[in-house]
Parts: C-alpha cells; sequence; structure tokens
C-alpha cells in the first residue's frame, strides 16, 4: 500500500495528519503537482479527477478521494478512533466534514484558482480547461469568512467540531483554515472561540510534530 | 424520529429513495420551500444551513446533511446494505457518493441556482444573500454535461456506479441526473451506458414506486 501525496498542500494533509494522529506509517510518493505530473495519462488512470491524495493497494485499486481513504484506513487501524465512536457520533462526524468541505474547502478553493496567476484555466481540478471567473474569487472570499463566523459559532458550545472529541472534522478544520487564512488573507483575531479552539488543536503532539 | 423533507426536491430524494430500498417507514414534516419556510429561524436552529432533509431525533438532535443521515439509518437498518458490504467497498460508495455531490450536484445547483429568476439572491443555500453569477450558471451547464460523459465511462467497465452491486450511489446518480438534465436541458441518449443503467435503476420496484 503506498499513498501518493503532495506535501504542504491542503488535500493530502487531511490524510496525513490523520496517519500521524493513528501512528501510522506509509510508503509514499511524491507528485509534482507544480511541474503537472498529476495531469499525466498514467496519473490519470489512478486518480480520474487528477487530484492527490491517492491511496493505491498492493493490487493496484486505487482510493482517490481523502475522506475515503480515511474510512478504508480507519477500518484497518480503528484505534484511536477519528472518525467517531458510535453510530451517531459517527454520523455527526460526517456531517461536519462535509459542511466543512463545502463551506471552508471549495470557497477557499474558488478563492484560489480564480484569482491566482499559475491557475488560469485550472479554475477546477482535472484536465478539462476552465477558466477563471474574476466574481468566483471574491466571493470565495467572502465566503470563507462565513465559514469562520459560523465554526466559531459552532464551538461556542462545544470543545472539538464535531462534538466533545477530537476528530477528522477538527483536521480538516485545520487544514482549511490554514490554507484558507492564506489565499484569503483572513485572521482567526476576532474570532475568541475558534481562536482558542486552534491552539487546542495546533498543540497535539502529533500536529505539533508537523513542523 | 421523524423526517423534515420537501417532495420532489432533489436532496430529500437522496434520503427518500433510500428508505424506500430499504422498506423503512418514517414520520415525516412536508417543509414548504416556496413559501420560505426553511429560511425560519426555528427551521434554522434545526439545520445551520437550512436546507432539507434533516432527520430529527426523539431527543431533538437533528442531522442536517443527506449522506450522514443515510450512514445513521443504515446502523439502526443495515439490510439490505446500500453503503457497501466490507471496507474496501464502502470506502468506494463513499468516494463515488461525494464524486457525484461534486461533479453532478453541484454542477447543476451551480446552473439551476444562478439562472433562477426565483433564486435571485439565493446562488447558495443559506440565510445570507449570494447574488447569481451568469458565468457560473453557464459553466455549471457545461459541467453538468461532462459529469454524464464521465459517468457514461465509468458505466462502461461495471453494471454499477461503485461496482457490482447497487448502491447509494446509483441513488444519488438518479436523482442528479433527474434534476440536472431537466435544469440543463440535457440528454442520456448518445451515452449508451449510461442509458442502460438507467433503465436498470429505474426498474427496481421501490424506485418504480415512486410514481
Amino acid at each position: 500500500m503506498r499513498l501518493h501525496t503532495c506535501t504542504g498542500a491542503p488535500s493530502p494533509r487531511r490524510v496525513t495528519l490523520f496517519l500521524a494522529e493513528k501512528g501510522i506509517e506509509l510508503d509514499t510518493v511524491e507528485v509534482d503537482l507544480k511541474a503537472g505530473e498529476h495531469l499525466s495519462d498514467e496519473f490519470q488512470a489512478k486518480s480520474p479527477e487528477c487530484t492527490v491524495p491517492v491511496l493505491e493497494l498492493d493490487d493496484g485499486t486505487c482510493l482517490w478521494n481523502s475522506i475515503a481513504i480515511r474510512q478504508y484506513l480507519e477500518s484497518l487501524h480503528p484505534e484511536p478512533p477519528l472518525l467517531g465512536r458510535e453510530a451517531l457520533e459517527r454520523a455527526r462526524v460526517t456531517q461536519y466534514v462535509l459542511w466543512i468541505e463545502h463551506n471552508g474547502m471549495m470557497s477557499a478553493a474558488e478563492a484560489f484558482r480564480n484569482a491566482a496567476k499559475g491557475m488560469a484555466d485550472h479554475a477546477l481540478p482535472g484536465r478539462r480547461p476552465v477558466p477563471q471567473i474574476e466574481a468566483l474569487a471574491e466571493r470565495g472570499t467572502r465566503r470563507f469568512g462565513h465559514f469562520l463566523d459560523d465554526l466559531d459559532g459552532f464551538l461556542a458550545e462545544r470543545d472539538y467540531v464535531a462534538g466533545d472529541a477530537f476528530t477528522v472534522a477538527d483536521i480538516d478544520a485545520l487544514v482549511m483554515i490554514d490554507f484558507g487564512c492564506r489565499v484569503t488573507s483572513s485572521e482567526l483575531d476576532a474570532r475568541a472561540n475558534l481562536s482558542k479552539w486552534y491552539e487546542r488543536v495546533r498543540s497535539r503532539p502529533a500536529i505539533r510534530a508537523e513542523g
């Protein structure tokens, strides 16, 4: 089993922080996104949307979605549980992971991909050319601010994003905050619950060790 | 336990077809989207994004994401399995459900919400006003065609979206095809694998019974 990844990119980080929290070590293959290696025929055969991460099993089967990769790895390495402990908690974790994906990841990606010079004709992942839309970059930046506001509101009521335990929802919120604040020039300061949560999560040994 | 729903809307249909395939009957509450009932304070307290469906448990806990609702109901009613039978299949089902959400649901929603007169300032769900972007409606229609093309390609290799068994990935593909073809004036005819799959799925007793 090996993980095709790109160190520093947000989607792979959703999986590598999960591995770190679990204490799992996997063989990794670095994919050179800047050189366009992910857009090759060979890579597309592993990942139809030409995205990292990809988990390639020994028989060649590939999983090419971060959430699906974590679900599979959790079944192989159930401890510590990071997708929730019982049925209702697991459903809540899924709900918040998808809320973060729709509101945090999509808005940050819209802000970045529709404005960055290097992303002209790559406003969406994949090999089909997708032109940038300036209004969508602006909307992405506004939405990312709303994402931070709403997350701050959720964290008024609890210590972690999906409840009273650290889960993948916290990993994803951290990853999207680090990426989205950078590309939208946002800051957490005025959001007190979110700032406290951020320090709580950043101080976890596995996450601090990331460097 | 009761399901807040709106008959005919695509997201609730992802859950109601799942219930029909399982043979589960739940109490339902119709939410009048046309009258804006979902935008009330009372409804937002159940569903932060003001969307249906919402599964409300007897203690008042609410799940407000279709995928999370199905995950919870599958844990209560495991037979027949609609989220996959073993770990790798379950991960593949998740992967295709999310692929359909990103490529089919988002593109159809972009096409619809950025063009429909009744959706002015509602280009995204929720109570914050989001103006329409004409270029995003056009992009949504193009992307929806790509979604159909790619799905047709996947179905060249297998009978169902995620493998050799009917799962929620087929429910979601059906729901998004019915919704997206209507709002983008797309047709399946030229996509032979997809057309055959569509007939196969539409002829299932639980789905045919929907009327």
